[in-house]
């Protein structure tokens, strides 16, 4: 055989299967707009720059607009400034400045924990973490919601222990596997707050509940709440007074945050054993100082500022009861995220692409494998800054285009 | 059993074991100053900020102190205020910016391949494309060099691929291995171009020699080469004129490009399938826009500027003369890192401890497991931006504190 070029059949092949499929993933390439977002320019495909088109978009995990915010702004250049563009080493290799001990401290002290760990992500930090703490006692067993993150999934798959997948949200079948499993094996329930895709809550004091009947520690990924929810915004956790009873919490300074940069908060000797033995973290170059600058001055303002998330809450509210009012489909949200079904992932695609082409408005079709094969969506998010207009704008749009899919 | 404290008495324990064993790891607090690079303000445990101390570093992986260039901190700046601090979403979910498009293409160009893939990290993309790669095709082997990163090796292992390890640089083991591995299954090779610990240079035409006796494809790491070598700083293959024969390239944007991130560059259908196929790309949020603005300007710097890789190949020239005139051990690299061998992991951690608080001197003590036990040492890298009177204090103080070692 010709390994390079039997390599490259397969890869053509794949591609062309995806494309068949209407899988294929093209990069819309999305110019934010820094003092005027959720306004973005889109630069089409073999268009010039100068061909540019101003439109608003519907799905940033931006969630509270923090990424152009002033503060965060100028915390960066004042990084920038000091310290330069990088962290020139790993954690353990010169790349750990005052900055990221301070953030860290931040986040212990937002989540109610004694410590809390940076990762260059938030993928990084559940697999990591996930695998360091399911490989360090031997015959553990983890208890997993069916919807957690793919981050989530690959710690979990890649640590010795053996895996329980639970009906989503559906804590009878998390209860029935936890009697089944044998009573001396050391557990954990693996589980999220707020679902990208489904915009649903996970009931946490339940499932702490279940945790302390069958003698398990709790891990609770909130990358989708951090920010939004809470007195302070540090989290459903918070929000249901819950954060005492979790043993880790992960969240990520990518979305509500809007920077980059993922972490787990939990116990002091819990979080130096993950930053001592997590490859993950060892091996890799530490966050920048100036986004580190950045997602500390987003915090800081985070969690003073209620009122900035009552108005993302009362925008999520204005699109859900826009939508209803509109008679058109959603799945039953709990929170921000409003999932809209449009099953098929041609048909899905092809409704985005109207969207966008048609009204110059962006919205991402979410299909396999983020989602299961004919639950495939939109999934639109409110931020503070959608107005009444831009509310009324997508909702027109979204009502033209579904009934012609419809109708196809 | 009780989970959540035996989870914890195994975590101190580790720890205990790690202290016990000299390695524990401390990061130290170290500010860089941005217009004096390498001159930090070294944060002492305890103390409060105003008893910063400035010292000088020496085990910095930004190899150029482009991080602390003006052409990037401009860069930064500009994209700051026109895009924000977060790219608010993955790569397909509004994550992608005409930035990242245009450092993809600047990437590829510059390794002469038909295109790039940025990632969050090089960890990431090792472990990203490595997986993707070798699990293409069934019955698919790798030939691995043994001192190869932690990165690439989580991405064979985690692959299905029968993985084969050849000692280090050992041409005549790898062909051994090669020779014995069935012929009809699909092979690649994979290695670095620059080894990070040891500071030698692969035989890079030896090997593309060896995978195309032996039908392999070859994948090399050249995350400690890019930005140093070759006419236009795209790495040894390019040096050596290998780039045509190098099927996949990784490097990193957080080393001689002295910001963040990683990438791959290769045939077009290659790193769209990676593009396509990678849950660590598909399921994170992307660069944010102002570390991708200071990359590009960076490698757009670092492209015409020989004169700065001059200097610095000058220094690490200078560094190496004034140990062996000191008659001070040094592994003999071939490249700019200098490692100076200190066997025992708590021996070369009080070496490193005495340079810092005695000298002002930040040189990281390297121990297992990213070199094996015994092989300790310190890890040496001179930028552009040592001067004469640093070296000559460094090697002073080395000769202190090693003699001393010694003695004890």
């Amino acid at each position: 055989m010709d390994t390079r070029q039997t390599l490259r059949a397969h890869c053509t092949q794949h591609l062309e299967t995806l494309r068949a499929e209407g899988r294929y993933r093209e990069f819309a390439r999305l110019e934010k707009i820094a003092g005027r977002f959720p306004r973005y320019r889109w630069h089409q495909p073999g268009a010039g720059p100068g061909a540019a088109r101003e439109i608003t978009v519907w799905s940033s995990n931006d969630y509270l607009g923090m990424g152009t915010h002033p503060a965060v702004r100028q915390a960066t250049i004042e990084a920038i400034h000091a310290h330069g563009a990088g962290a020139g080493g790993t954690r353990n290799i010169s790349g750990t400045s005052p900055l990221h001990a301070e953030l860290e401290a931040e986040l212990a002290g937002w989540h109610g924990k004694p410590a809390a760990l940076l990762f260059g992500s938030g993928y990084m930090a559940n697999q990591a973490a996930l695998l360091a703490l399911l490989a360090a006692l031997p015959g553990m067993q983890v208890f997993s919601d069916a919807m957690n993150h793919a981050s989530m999934i690959d710690g979990m798959r890649r640590s010795p222990a053996k895996r329980h997948i639970w009906r989503h949200n559906d804590l009878a079948h998390l209860e029935e596997l936890l009697r089944a499993a044998d009573p001396a094996a050391p557990k954990m329930i693996a589980f999220e707050s707020v679902y990208s895709m489904e915009g649903d809550v996970a009931p946490l004091h339940a499932i702490c509940d279940l945790a302390d009947r069958y003698d398990a520690i709790t891990y609770c990924d909130e990358v989708h709440a951090v920010g939004l929810y809470g007195p302070s915004g540090a989290g459903i956790a918070e929000r249901d007074g819950a954060a005492a009873r979790i043993d880790v919490i992960e969240g990520t300074l990518a979305k509500g945050v809007g920077v980059v940069g993922g972490y787990v908060a939990a116990g002091a000797d819990w979080v130096d054993y993950i930053r001592s033995t997590a490859g993950g973290l060892i091996f890799t170059t530490a966050l920048p100082p100036p986004n580190v600058a950045a997602a500390l001055a987003s915090i800081r303002h985070i969690r003073t500022d209620g009122a900035l998330r009552g108005r993302m809450m009362q925008r999520a509210a204005a699109l859900k009861a826009a939508l209803d009012a509109a008679g058109l489909p959603r799945l039953p949200s709990a929170s921000h995220i409003v999932p809209i079904p449009v099953p098929g992932a041609d048909r899905c695609r092809g409704v985005a692409r109207r969207l966008l082409e048609e009204f110059g408005l962006y919205v991402t079709a979410i299909n396999y494998p983020t989602v299961p094969r004919g639950t495939e969506r939109l999934r639109l998010c409110a931020t503070p800054f959608h107005d009444d207009a831009m509310v009324a704008e997508l909702v027109r749009a979204l009502g033209a285009v579904l009934r012609v899919a419809e109708a196809a």
